[in-house]
């Protein structure tokens, strides 16, 4: 793609040079296995399991769409307090699968609970008796396909025997590669942070936007905390987040069946006690979230299918944050404002065009627009000093910043989206062929 | 684009087998001139002029955009019972141009007018005194650029010297073909029908989705009728036609800031008094005349950048209309599955995503889907004896009918849209460079 994600992704260390891949190391309470169970036609893994040894805490937060995965449906019917398992697949997006999508996974959630428990009886002084309804599942592949429930139970077995109590980055680096549907590469984001005196780690990883064998952009995030977190102030913290990261972009517009992006906390590193999600002492713990959340947010953009360059969209001074939502994603959901910047081109009438549709009021002799610092149009007017050549130079750059501002209020909303490509086009029409 | 237009195009007598171009020829009241106004740096025709030598009764619908061009503020400003004339120009939009704008066309208007009424004293007996604001505009073009009063303004003489009493068909291609930008064919379409006794023709251009100078898919059409229907006639008969014509048509969901849809009447044909839009004396009129308008959007969508097919999403037995139409309209822009059209290849998990996505509420287990005649989705499940071959079979045809019922309701809705292929991004992404 070579796009150079060190150039947008953000750490809440502000000198730390963003590397391609950060190295997760180890956080306590969770453990990672990967296998190949034959779900594609070769020996790549398609199978992970995150096993919480003592539970987690967690908070989800699922796609939009009124068509959902069995999974989906699956993880919202269980209300237990803690999970002890996310199970994740890749090739089969269960999806319009109906009852057998379903009861597949019952009866995996059935050997997957038993088998956790052996492991459990045997390796802790004070095992656990793990229910199934303690097990959540994340799905991502092709729609409508009948679940392929014995290749994955006949796996169980082999995943449980390569849990290992401690991770390394390449534990990391397997899983995020083995969630991956077309992506051309793996996801991960970590930051750490203080809660009191405490040192915290937040980990994640995701996937999304590579379309060659699934039908759609499912995006997948998991995000993993030592911190100790209820239920409550996860959901808060997810919620608060997830509109300005995972919300905030787009591809192609199109909305996932499957999306899930997930927050657990192992409790595993001890601090003073959270029971607001407004107490100053999580308020480290927010930023380094967002950051992860927004980190992983934007890889998934930047390697959207065909990308050839990464936009940032924002949209200031607005009477709601909903207008400038509805402007943001009017941009960055227009195939023309894509296609002209695939092509370089700082053809800013279609971005004119484009909020004109969003069906937001505006006072168009306040209007602003900049490509990146370059000003275009100012008070509804194009700026007299305005010189296309320098804007055409600044097309050429790997990451384009569309700066729009309203002037009627002091809201802002930012959304992220790649270019429109051909290789988007030929991606998703080859498919299957 | 090698899309066979007969197959879709549709006429009130079913056997007339539909030509690519019909022939309009004269119709009373209409007289039509074009000329090169030089707006384009070569020698078509870029300035076409349409007079109703004794009035005409009038309606139009405008974009939704809230940002529109200036042409468009003109025409909502003039509140003139009748017009007498129209005057397009190609290559402007006239948006985004300020007070330099509107001036423009108020300068112009007022040429024009003094002029047509020298030709008036000079052909008429009974000569009218036609006013600035019996005039209205339609651009369509770039956004942005300074409109080029002066050129239009002088090309006015040669206009008028150019009009003749009596129109044939090459007149009206003339003028279907001067109002285009970078459609690859003009847009042309006619009826014929009664209004009591007496014989009516209805003719109709348009343009549109041609993108390789213009910064959007403008839209405009205009339909001519030598009947003799009131404006309140007129305007209900419009808004209740162009529903399901042109605002069911989509090529990238891309709203201009220009689309005009207008209707004239000369009244040159004497019949019946028509007061009530519900009278039946115009029910074989109001048929007619949703076929010109169907069918001239039909050829806009057929001409759409880079089409190589030509969809119809028919969606049924839904609660509302509206429910119909945000699940045809989210499935005729979902780029998901416009490039699985293009590749030929039946996914109809996006049609399922893009129903899911569209926001109803729908029973699962009642959805249907039908590739054409082929059952893929039946009672949510998949149809027992559907058979990919044969889809993959139907998807190699030019024009491909995408059928989904919902089972809740009767109410319906039907989508035009063509594919999206690599030569709309080509188009898109290549303009100016």
């Amino acid at each position: 793609m070579g796009l150079n994600l060190s150039n947008f992704l953000v750490s809440k260390s502000k000198n730390k040079r963003m590397k391609e891949f950060q190295d997760l190391d180890h956080i306590a309470g969770v453990s990672i296995s990967s296998v190949c169970a034959n779900l594609y036609k070769d020996t790549r893994d398609d199978l992970v399991l995150f096993y919480f040894r003592e539970g987690a805490n967690y908070a989800a937060v699922y796609t939009q769409s009124k068509i959902i995965s069995e999974n989906i449906k699956w993880n919202i019917n269980q209300r237990s307090k803690k999970v002890y398992s996310l199970l994740v697949n890749a090739r089969n997006a269960n999806c319009f699968t109906g009852k057998q999508g379903y009861k597949s996974l019952e009866k995996i959630a059935e050997v997957l609970s038993q088998k956790l428990n052996e492991r459990q009886i045997q390796d802790e002084d004070n095992p656990k008796k793990i229910k199934p309804k303690e097990i959540i599942f994340g799905c991502t592949g092709t729609i409508g396909e009948v679940f392929p429930e014995d290749k994955i139970k006949n796996k169980i077995p082999e995943l449980i025997d390569k849990i290992k109590y401690t991770q390394n980055k390449y534990i990391w680096m397997k899983a995020a590669l083995g969630i991956m549907t077309t992506d051309t590469q793996p996801k991960m984001a970590m930051e750490t942070c203080q809660i009191g005196n405490s040192e915290i780690k937040i980990f994640g990883i995701a996937k999304g936007s590579g379309m060659v064998q699934p039908n759609m952009a499912t995006t997948l995030g998991y995000v993993f905390t030592d911190a100790d977190l209820s239920n409550d102030i996860l959901k808060k913290l997810l919620k608060k987040n997830i509109s300005t990261t995972f919300n905030a972009i787009t591809c192609d517009g199109d909305t996932s069946t499957n999306d899930m992006v997930c927050i657990f906390s192992t409790s595993q590193v001890k601090h003073s006690k959270i029971n607001n999600v407004n107490d100053e002492k999580i308020k480290d713990f927010e930023i380094a979230l967002n950051n992860v959340l927004l980190n992983l947010a934007k890889r998934v953009v930047a390697d959207g299918e065909g990308a050839s360059k990464f936009m940032t969209i924002n949209v200031e001074n607005c009477k709601s944050e909903n207008d400038a939502k509805k402007i943001a994603f009017s941009i960055a959901n227009s195939p023309l404002v894509k296609t002209a910047v695939a092509g370089e081109d700082p053809n800013w009438g279609r971005i004119v065009m484009a909020i004109g549709k969003s069906g937001v009021i505006i006072n168009l002799e306040k209007l602003s627009i900049k490509f990146g610092d370059i000003s275009i149009v100012q008070n509804g007017k194009i700026n007299p000093n305005y010189n296309e050549t320098d804007a055409s130079e600044y097309m050429k750059n790997g990451n384009i910043e569309i700066n729009v501002s309203i002037f009627n209020g002091s809201k802002k909303f930012t959304a992220y989206t790649m270019d429109l490509t051909t290789k988007y086009i030929e991606i998703n029409s080859d498919y299957r062929s």
